[in-house]
């Protein structure tokens, strides 16, 4: 069995090329102690948390790859912008990768390749591959990419309002976002603290646009407690540095999580 | 406080250039689940399992960071090819790193540079800041280097019978080592197998001159247990599947380990 953490996006700026290797996202992103198991099966297709659904990332992974049927059990909420289908493609590929020894980054290239080509991620595969906190610097497949990483233990919670499925995101005029993202990306570089995550993080959320009402309510009420919290992306949701009291306020999904340096494990 | 996994070399070509951050090694190593664990102190200095020592390779990283001393306590025996150098640079780099927002790869690449400058490994860094089973495909620094990264998720028997301090065989002259670890490196990627890098290595380790009577007896003997073995790269010592067995009939200490892909912890 296979662990791969949950990843959340906190800045990004997509990249999208023909070929799905050379697309990707900049931007900067990390990874929880939360997560998507995943085991192979015999029986066809992708079960997850118990029930038999269509999953075209994680079905073009299957097919690549050459195997049968995968079980998976996520213990964060779907299409919230936890990358789930990100750590779900991961997982299924590193799964195959262990039994056929495949290298890891040819199996996590096809991971990725998965989402680009689904339009269910840019950035998931690369954050979940490397762990922590993780600035995309070069966008492309994780054996592509170029990264960094910073050493930010931090513990946070989530509070999760609705979906916002990144697809209907990306049929946008995403022109502005981008610019806005490596605007923010630069300026979270400049200074690569926790604080200045969230400060860049929640700067770029509001002047790109993509955080409506409901998400700026929600960090302004974090900040009046006296805490940090930006936007989920791509997901109507706020993650947060002390924002559990603020939190209460609110209707939604909530926990809390740790940023975790070890974002896959065989188990 | 930061916890940084031994590593163990099973295939090395050096590459030597004049800028420390070109140098570095091609070959195969490995994390494992032991290692070394470092705290910043306001002691002047450096500190091993206790005591005030001499350790050129961590001052070089207090000095370039700007710290004043770091007390190191190590699971593992030093000078005996388990890349304790390697791991205390990269484990006090790293806890500098978390207390003044340094990036991942600048840290690393001062333990590297550290390690480089003082003669005391290659590539023991760019390992330890991937972890699991990694090759290093180019040589360099761990922001410069490129490596791939093996599922290979065992339980591995150690035997350690002497020190072979690195500075020693880098002396030596490397053109007939180098020449071998770079065909032995092929060899392994031909098919990434678990049975084949100790193949693979073990033909490194014979035809490179670098394995001697004794190291060799004991590869044998867990053979004829039918295990697998290698040579620890650089240390009078052996790694081996299923070798307990046959470690019996050796003096020496014995340990075990697991091949860990967490290779860095912020304790």
């Amino acid at each position: 069995m296979i662990f791969v953490s949950a990843s959340v996006t906190a800045i990004f700026s997509a990249k999208l090329s023909r070929d799905p290797l050379k697309s990707g996202s900049y931007g900067v992103g990390f990874t929880i102690n939360k997560g998507v198991y995943a085991e192979l099966s015999d029986s066809e297709g992708v079960f997850l948390n118990g029930e038999s659904i269509s999953f075209p990332t994680v079905e073009f992974v299957l097919r690549k790859l050459n195997a049968k049927g995968v079980e998976l059990r996520s213990e964060v909420p779907i299409s919230c912008g936890f990358g789930v289908s990100g750590a779900s493609a991961l997982a299924t590929a590193l799964e195959i990768a262990v039994r056929k020894n495949i290298p890891f980054f040819e199996a996590a290239d096809v991971a990725h390749e998965a989402e680009v080509v689904n339009r269910t991620g840019l950035g998931d595969v690369v954050t979940q591959c490397f762990g922590g906190v993780v600035a995309r610097l070069k966008a492309g497949s994780p054996s592509r990419a170029v990264v960094d990483r910073y050493l930010f233990k931090e513990k946070l919670d989530f509070l999760v309002m609705g979906e916002l499925p990144t697809e209907d995101v990306l049929k946008r005029d995403m022109k502005y976002i981008n610019r806005t993202g490596k605007k923010y990306l630069k300026e979270f570089l400049r200074k690569p603290s926790v604080s200045n995550l969230f400060d860049a993080s929640k700067k770029f959320a509001i002047e790109s646009g993509l955080a409506d009402d409901d998400i700026i309510n929600v960090i302004e009420a974090v900040e009046s407690h006296g805490g940090k919290a930006s936007m989920i992306m791509l997901g109507k949701g706020v993650f947060a540095l002390n924002g559990w009291e603020a939190f209460k306020e609110f209707k939604g999904e909530k926990f809390r999580a740790d940023i975790d340096f070890c974002s896959y494990k065989i188990l």
